[in-house]
């Protein structure tokens, strides 16, 4: 079973910490790929499955492949939107796509936090990406995800229509 | 010109993130002086004078010194509130008071991004600490803060009242 | 011009740090783009060219694209050893390929920040990836690096051999 | 029962890291939270006791308070070397002191990793710490230690001498 139509963007706003600058005065490159996880976190807590409950149920979500374009540098102090889709997903995988728009300062009042779905990424883009991840269980054993968590997968059926 | 009687406390909320936990199963105990900075970041801004003008007036805060107890760990997810004041300052000088609590869920859409003032500290304590710090130029020498930015430092006075 | 035949691997001990860690007690996976990075500075250093002369002459290599395949997890207090090489290079870009492997930890007192050259990845493979660069100045702009600093292509060039 | 006179320093060797670095060029101060853990790790690995090990019977050491001055900012690839001492101890509690100085480049290649006692703090001193840490089990609560892991203990108390 295998679904490729991506589903639609949720989005997530964020400010961009002194800590995650290097003396480039970028952001460090490395923390996209910390943005993208916020950003899945954010679309899976939003689809009504907190990561949080889905790792108490003894499954985690390790990512096996990521791809990253770096557009143009994030800055200290930005606001910046994190675009976040499933790609596809099978059984056992899920592949998720990620976008870094920089945003409107006025932006963070309202959307901080508070994910949507249904934009379409809009603003300056800063990078791009995706993410491959395999469903396994509290041992690093992969794990068919519509037969552990029907519910959770029967969230993705309906998302991806 | 030194005036020690704490300011009100300002508070910014957050969300734990995965990469902020380590083996332990808690958040990595030298984050929290990054969401100390976050704090002061969030406070100075309430304020009026975003750090990012600061900087960009060559201008800059460095910490030298900084205490920290731990009382509870943070954990992935949670939502904790940053309780900042300024303890105390001179012309040359500040010292900035911190306290991270644990908050309910339910605030993180009223509050995150949004610092406000005057709300005592609520909440289970998880840290409490105080970071001190100069006033410096690009060349990292002391500067007085109430001659090159007499503005900012009017702030600070009025904000101790 | 361009290179495209890969050069020799150089290699890099290093240690997993705890706050490297993450509550899956495995090394959280942004990391591994800072140790690619470690490897490349290491690398460089190596073939005589400090990295920091390379930024004192006004001259920056930001990553624009990155891929990363994780096969296994490195673990907390492991010593992994990250192999490095130029895949290709022109005037104005450079690819570099890297793997990292879980290594005995005898191995560390030997080789810690001693890179050597002409080795063969050996060990268990842990993450592989690659990292395309683009040769700027301090305003981002791209440079031709075969004629800002000769030098360096030309070492390059020798490396390659 | 307590220790109170301070142990022989350890020292051991890093190298900066670009990512440690953030836009003031210099290196974010809560990394040094990070180095003075590295350096009572490799402290207590060259005491016979791998921190590892320690966990894997059970046992955890987290900080329950920290202190630092920061003298002087370290750069990027800068070579530090981290100084440690047991400060005190009881049989529930423990006090590491640290001291992070610039390093001659040189000797790196000499003590990288190398973790060797009796050596007086030289060179430009750039930090200055002190952590206080509590003994627990995994789940949080105090242990003895003197009876849980009597050989550690004895080590401390030779150590001491």
């Amino acid at each position: 079973m295998k679904s490729v139509t991506p589903g639609p963007w949720f989005r997530h706003c964020l400010r961009v910490r002194y800590q995650e600058t290097d003396q480039m005065g970028v952001v460090y490159h490395a923390n996209y790929l910390n943005w993208f996880e916020i950003g899945r976190t954010e679309l899976i807590r939003q689809m009504g499955f907190p990561y949080t409950d889905i790792e108490a149920k003894g499954f985690l979500l390790p990512v096996i492949h990521a791809e990253i374009d770096f557009h143009k540098p994030a800055k200290y102090d930005d606001v910046v939107m994190i675009y976040t889709r499933i790609e596809s997903y099978t059984n056992v995988r899920i592949e998720m796509g990620c976008q870094v728009h920089r945003a409107d300062p006025e932006q963070i009042s309202d959307v901080e936090s508070a994910v949507e779905s249904g934009f379409e990424p809009s603003g300056e883009l800063l990078v791009r990406g995706l993410t491959r991840h395999v469903w396994v269980n509290r041992d690093f054993r992969p794990v068919r995800i519509d037969q552990e968590l029907p519910e959770l997968f029967a969230v993705f059926q309906s998302c991806k229509k």
